[in-house]
């Protein structure tokens, strides 16, 4: 990058103060997955920016997804993956071995990063503190989970010490056992019972698109009730209905904002926050 | 077990209540280890005296340990594991299996027993709120860390709320890396640390013994000051040396006693509360 | 006692552990009363019963009587007691004994066997804080008055520093004048106000009995709306209906469980609360 | 009295003003004895002024005596009271009776007295939450204690959420077993323990007089270091030296002044505290 | 004035005790103004006045009013003043002189007052923390508003630390702007929004009077209904109708009670609460 | 300027960040004077730098001054100033017109600006809650003062509630007498009395020079002891003495960096603490 003046920079910093102000106090749900992930450069990236949104005063909550990399542990371990749906079947051993891959390795990552940025991270799971009720949510999935209810107060307890939280997507059913539970659906569901002002998903496509050929086709903003007409017209399809679905049950209770992005662009969660344009796709109810 | 009359039930009530009063409001740190983490019926009751504990007042902390388990899932994953000395050499893969192991395993059990039981709780590893600073031990152990310093912070922070921490033996060093630590050591730092009243380390040997083929031969209390001519006899050798190590350490730190009691036997941390005699072996200073 | 076995009592206390887990937190007032205020083995035993609640997380708030030593006290000053329907004439001479022998003896011989077990006591009576508004119940028995109101700041401000309060059942008026009052109103009374879980009336007798002379033909629990009927029945009678009143009021206003039970049996408090069969009879609304 | 103008009225108040901003959040303890606990005026007029310091934002806390009373009672009880030294004998029965009036009669005169003016009051003993640890005074005098440590927890428990506390001089030995104590001593451990601004002890007599027979021969201002002599030179003598040696104490640990006034005049504490020239004796370090 | 006996002085206290208690914990509101602003003996008792409130347990809280001085600095700087039915044209001009005597000059005065009394006074206007939010009273007057919200955070923050509050009659407008307000209306508007128990408005005159020429036709207590009546009869007129609305506004919205003193004679704010005829003339609701 | 892609942006956030971390929650004493309170763009970036600073978890506090102002008044009110050695002889008259343009007119600037940036600031002089004790400096100055102590209690009142302070340089004498104080010493002993991360003078000129009027030979760095001799060397002259002398004031009590910068500068306090280079000259102990 050339080089800026000191005057430019300050230019910058003064027109952020909108955004901070905007955002003060308040809690930003951020489900962190896909490439942005595995890439190091922009894994730096976003937890830089992550910091930054805890520095100027707004409270950020992490939830992880981590799919190809149980997918991959899976295969070490002799086991082939299934998919019902684009959703793992999981049986007791696929269970251990998520819920060993989620939180005592991608999630131990995430803590890393952010511990060694000098802001104090706690990685937790839906289990501590039986902070996530889950039940089956469908027996052809084995131990697939969909969230029932969330406990705010381990959240509460760890971000009210100045911890930043990281939650992997695992819950408990009413029997004590475990279920895998889509990130995603964790994000919104968590987003929704904190009375986040703001939910970001970080995917790697650029947002909803009229065209997926075309990045410049991109829908920078849907209203909920526009939802099922574009999911009939299959703008919305494949993998990007169940994100907008959890976006949708987040506007509807409370969140004011959600935001479908690309995290393979650099700083694409900084953008979306500290600029009036913003990437990818918002929803709002 | 012939039933006992209700009024027996009582007077075994009334005589716990001097052992009630004596640890009220104390902190209580149990190093959960051995058999006592394999057989199903000695984890019932190992979470039942837990449990108990915590209603009856006390600050139950719990530290863990879980060698055969990563043993075996290094072996799963075609992977020999090596000892020097009974540690063992940890390189990057191994550092990374150990942890997932530890905290998205054996931790995960742990607390789902606990909740299970009508008590939450929380599993972290030295890694959340950066908690435990550990630096090398010795370079031919690869990442094999000692503990540095504790911060006790996020332990405060999780008790005072009412849960019960479940703690990975998992340690981060001045740069951010990772290191495996022995399970004993923490626990023995974490007591001292917390100004615990008690150190209960459960192994699967009933205690330091004279004669290791005699269990009648076991010694029931041992000074510090003793410490040196029992190894120089070789009653403590091998594996109990560094456990007695620990043991050391947090009596000549504050912790009021420290004991080393066998796992295996039913109940054996409750004996070891609610009785006169005590179970193992106790270190005092 | 014959001795038990080492697992024998961790048995119990593990037995225990549900019973307790009901209660943690719980308020349960205890209308102290009989001869259990008189033997000294029986005495001895309802403090440790006592000590023991507070210690495993009740807040255990007592409530005596005292008509005996009052009777005592008045004779030795040479003045006959006399008695309309089972309840004292109370005139201004009497009225200030009742209220010396009740707090300044009977209410310091508890608050000192409380204090001697470990645990720090606070004895008051309605009077201090203004606690128990009274008024004439009958113009006939002189200064008996009834509750009108219960103000439990007193109360609070006591247990919250963990002080277990002694209740002597004085009562003011509202132009200032003193009142004597039934223990057993004042214990239920302040059971409702307190919102307690449970309420346990401390008697000579065994509970309701279908037939006065066969202890088999305990009624081992009453609901609400079969007492009317056993009134009518006489099954319920004499000195018992005021009892039972005080239970009617308190399970109809908040309290789970009304007990009343046999304070000559040992340990009879921890039996009604530490096993599932319970003693004496229980009233649910 | 004659009517004063509002004018007059207005100018006494801001009078008032500077000794109300000098013991402003301060702590007075009042020891309440003699003919101003019998007389029905001056009862009256004494409450008036200790709640007109709580309100003008004094700590007002009451030790009371009865010695009176406990005679009565006794020559009631048939049993004819023993003095040594001026100190009552007290053999179990008298020690019995001795806690009965104070805490049961006395105490409660005094706590209705307060409420009735719109201040609530507790009454506690030094067996309230173990508050007087004593210990025998004396053999030959049976159950007379001397104070041996003062432990404030209650009294700061009480006056924190706005009640007078009200104290009865008993204490409680190391053994569970009660004492009588001198209520000067009482009044003067509590006042030092309490870090009270001022110490005023109650009396009938208008203070320490250089010749008995002649009241204007009072002595206003005594120093500690004074008092060896006065009492070498016999003017003070008699009931007057356990006074003075309370009231040593008292400014010898922390307390500012203390005050040996006349409880038969109107008022005599407001005098003490709103004026210049003050009453009776005062006894600086 | 001929010197008080102790006694009588004692009387007075114990008199003031019902108006003392009466008083305790609540807010009082004074609009300080008129001539008792300038006579220096009227200052110093009105200080005094409102410091032994504040030491009996009141929260008084100071408006303060300015005209004489405004017009005397505009006129030093050369500007007439204008007024339009006896309130102050106010162009930019105006505004900063008015705001800068106001704050900056009789704010000071009068906390310099407080200060010297040994209570800690903190001046500020309806600037301060954006306190009183005002608009546009009418276009002629120029930048003369009228209150629209109090936002009494500020407040509670300045007495909550003991500190008195000073308040300048100055609002903020939405858009940023300055607005002069009647002094009499900002107190009015500061006790409802604090919901206070009195309002006190200090004028130059006896109150409401039926014969301006007779103050001995005052009308000692108005309620709020009677007032269009008093209007329509021209026995409240004049600067007299502002003041009563204040009043209204005030008792109408929860002020127990609003009072129009007269300011000019000695402790008319003391007479007005510690004796009973009061002084001026009381509106209630 | 010419537009800033939004990954530029970023990258200047991004940057900020371990200055933001390095001030977090620290407190920043600016002294705002000069031309930098006359040109309204200057105005109003200042006001936003120090906007900026609270949000991104800055402590700010301001000191004023004032002197171009209070000439302006006093000459419109027909009083010549007279100066010595740069001090204004300050009489009785003076005194009144300094308060009141400061306290009345420029501080009322400051905050109106602050508030309409959304943050909420609260103008105070030393005079309110008494906080800056000051005495006589010089005889013949009449009413200036120099500070002898800082009561910081009412400035944490302030800052606590979130509002930032606005301090006119006004203080109290023991005897009730304000005093006229220069706003450089009032900066300097409150940023150590707050124990201050920095101290930042805005001034006219670009810091301490070499050459007066070469603007390049600006001396970046000076540590305290080489003040001594730039003084000597007449490096440090004029105007500048009191100014380093404030700065060493601060740096010798605990500030840890004091700077001296150019008011005039857009954005210079923002650069100064966001910037790697600086600007003006910085001073440490």
């Amino acid at each position: 990058m050339e080089q800026l003046s000191p005057c430019q920079k300050a230019d910058v910093l003064i027109e952020s103060l909108p955004y901070i102000k905007k955002f003060y106090n308040e809690t930003v749900v951020i489900k962190y997955g896909g490439n942005a992930m595995i890439n190091e450069e922009l894994k730096q990236t976003v937890i830089q920016d992550i910091i930054l949104m805890r520095f100027v005063g707004m409270k950020p909550v992490i939830v992880h997804g981590g799919g190809p990399e149980i997918t991959d542990m899976m295969r070490k371990l002799g086991k082939e993956p299934q998919f019902i749906d684009g959703l793992r079947v999981t049986d007791q051993e696929t269970l251990e071995i998520t819920e060993m891959v989620l939180l005592g390795k991608i999630n131990r990552q995430i803590i890393s990063l952010i511990n060694n940025n000098g802001v104090k991270a706690v990685g937790i799971s839906g289990k501590d503190g039986n902070m996530i009720k889950a039940k089956l949510k469908n027996p052809k999935l084995g131990f697939v989970g969909e969230v029932e209810e969330i406990d705010i107060d381990l959240i509460h307890t760890i971000t009210d010490k100045g911890y930043i939280p990281v939650i992997s997507p695992i819950g408990c059913g009413s029997n004590g056992e475990t279920y895998n539970i889509n990130a995603d659906e964790v994000a919104g569901k968590v987003a929704a019972a904190l009375g986040a002002k703001k939910l970001v998903l970080i995917t790697d496509v650029k947002g909803v698109m009229k065209d997926q050929s075309d990045t410049s086709s991109i829908i920078s903003h849907i209203k909920t009730h526009e939802i099922r007409q574009y999911i009939q017209e299959q703008i919305i399809g494949g993998g990007m209905i169940p994100k907008v679905h959890c976006c949708f049950h987040a506007v509807t209770n409370g969140v004011e904002r959600a935001h479908i992005i690309d995290g393979t662009k650099l700083h694409s969660i900084l953008l979306e926050i500290f600029t009036n344009k913003g990437i990818g796709t918002m929803i709002t109810n």
